[in-house]
């Protein structure tokens, strides 16, 4: 499998196999991940990490992956103390970047950065979130959680809150369809599923449900995946805090569900998720922070040819 | 002495022993933090320094600390640019940073941060200031500085400045009474040492005296700790610079002391001390800046069983 | 030739031979520099980085040239986040940071700010611009990048733009001097290169003409370097505007001009060089970018006695 020199812009650009593989490579990462063994995979290697919005935990994690196996990392900082702030165009910004590290790890507001970052640099882009548009790497991690705490085979699985403009769920949707998982959606009225996404999967084998609550799917589904419903959504706050209250996981709704149930949350939670829940066999989104840095180890490590 | 694994939290929690073992380890990395030694005791681990409140010193001793170890330094940044904006509590942010990394050094504006961070993190929390709690790796360093400079038995050391707010020297206190220190304090009326502080200092064996002036002292003491004095404690500015003038050390002040007289300072000192005193031998505060990087080397590499 | 323990604060301190031994010495780096070879020759070194402005290429560069070298990074942080906010001053932090790192980069907007941080520096003060001041590592390499894509000696060179204010050019004429060069001026009234300059360049042995565009000069040069107009520099924007898109390069301008012309630009750009200009073999500028990561680990290597 070639991932040398690869830019990984979109999920949609993979395979099962090659999922399959990047999966299979983070397995190998995790007891270095984990800080009980060393490695020098990547030393004399540097990762520049260029966040044109914050997100403290995709940054931190890439950084600890490239720690981890011996490299470095450069950070653009913040923009307003950057060149972008004396009008420089990306493509320029890419083209100095690409000249000092081996990678560049890019995270922008608008759609389609990534995309551009590319066609420009001379070494790989790794696209960290692109406004509206892709985040790979979320999507890898969130797979590889699914992969480690429940199955990813024959998965039934509900995504909860907002699925209208919560990106990963989209592309996580995508890739689980790969496996032919069975996908509930449940959210509010406002915030529901695309329609044209919903018949993209079925065709391409999934089995997509629609429900509007929590309770109706919970007792047939291994993963729960929640994510944050944004106050913005809603001109009226009553509204948004209705919804909210139902779409939420307490400590009883979790009752008498089985054992296995994984709840999943791609973090930061405000609300979604009671802090009771934490202490449950359910609670997997810690894990599935943690779970970011053998992905992402694995990916550094594939697009530089240091693993095959 | 068991250290692997512990949070360091508080002075209160140390033991005389307890100190002596960090105060000697800290002598052994002392040519590693000169950098006249090399080591790569830590290669591979992670510390991710948490700083709620800027502290450029202390996190950068931090840093250094764990570079010239061979380590690395995983950095939350700037408040407005991470999760904590989005609203995720503190026990969250240390839930997701203990998976990334071995160990977490915390500095927060808010009393009881660090001790409520210990209660989530899986990783030792190194508590770098938590507002008006506490600070020990700042009265480690004084102390370590004391032993190299002067000597801890026996110690008679003068406080100045603002000791009714100055958390530093509550806590240096309480561990210097631990070595049956004579200690006279110093301040304006308005920022005298807490009584009960003073009570409880002189249950546990140290000698305090009050006085008014640094000329009353200053030939009778082997340490003269300064600490700044903050404008905004005096309502009335004509106030205030009439107790800075008083409580400043000047090149005169020291024409006929003892050569053996040290002055300290947690720095960033504003007009506590002339330029002019920076030159004699008597100055100590940039060793003591200093200081905090072994000192800070041995906490690390105790509390991550790298040292025993 | 020795460098180790050296401050590098400006240009005018560099014989022609001590200029060569570093161009010799970037060119050592060159393969470490590109990720084609691994070093170990800093490891364990602390290079601490006090940016009191931005200039993120700078910084990254510098970066990027440690780490290349086994080395490590202390970076003071945005500076609202620092001690300088409670009033220290530069020459304490100065005397603070010497003592965690082993040699320190400066960038500050004062004139003569590192002349005055290297009389208080223990270590080593690499100047990275201080005002209208000097930034000699810029010069250095400018110099590389003509020694590599074109020649030091004889030669002809055509700078263009804000010659009065542009800090660099100045520091670069001087340099080129040293080597002969026949400097062509191009630039607007307003921003003519200052008359004192222009005589001291002719008493040191370079040929100076000044011409009003870029056409009479652009088939008799090896090199165009050019530089940013601010705006701000002219009362009238439409004057601006005029001046502006006279001192431009266009794929137009370039139709008949020899392989061998090279375009420089220290970056970032804005309109200067059209976007066109990029793919063509006179396009120099990312390259240039690039020259700054070998020039500076030479430099680092030198100062710290890692290289003679």
């Amino acid at each position: 499998m070639r991932f040398k020199d690869h830019h990984i812009i979109s999920m949609t650009s993979f395979s099962k196999d090659m999922i399959d593989h990047i999966l299979e490579t983070a397995e190998k990462m995790e007891p270095i991940a984990r800080g009980k063994q060393k490695s020098d995979l990547l030393s004399g290697k540097v990762l520049a990490v260029l966040f044109f919005e914050p997100s403290t935990r995709t940054r931190m994690s890439f950084e600890t992956a490239m720690y981890r196996l011996g490299g470095n990392v450069l950070n653009l900082g913040s923009i307003d103390a950057s060149s972008i702030a004396k009008g420089e165009t990306l493509a320029d910004t890419i083209r100095v970047v690409d000249s000092y590290a081996d990678a560049i790890v890019l995270r922008h507001p608008k759609e389609g950065a990534a995309r551009l970052a590319s066609e420009f640099s001379a070494i790989p882009i790794l696209n960290a979130g692109d406004g509206a548009g892709h985040h790979p790497t979320q999507t890898l991690l969130d797979l590889y959680t699914i992969k480690r705490e429940s199955q990813l085979e024959g998965l039934k699985i509900a995504l909860v809150g907002d699925l209208k403009y919560g990106r990963t769920v989209h592309s996580l949707c995508y890739a689980l369809s790969l496996y032919g998982a069975q996908i509930t959606m449940i959210s509010p009225r406002e915030l529901r599923m695309p329609e044209e996404i919903i018949n993209d999967l079925e065709n391409r084998g999934a089995k997509v449900t629609e429900l509007d609550s929590i309770e109706e799917a919970i007792n047939d589904v291994d993963v729960l995946y929640m994510t944050r419903i944004q106050k913005e959504r809603f001109p009226d706050p009553a509204e948004f805090q209705k919804v909210a209250n139902r779409l939420k996981i307490t400590p009883d709704l979790l009752k008498n569900v089985r054992p296995e149930l994984r709840i999943m949350h791609p973090l930061p939670r405000v609300n979604e998720i009671h802090p009771e829940v934490d202490k449950t066999v359910h609670a997997c989104y810690f894990k599935q922070a943690f779970y970011g840095v053998p992905v992402r180890m694995a990916l550094v490590a594939l697009v530089l040819g240091a693993m095959k």
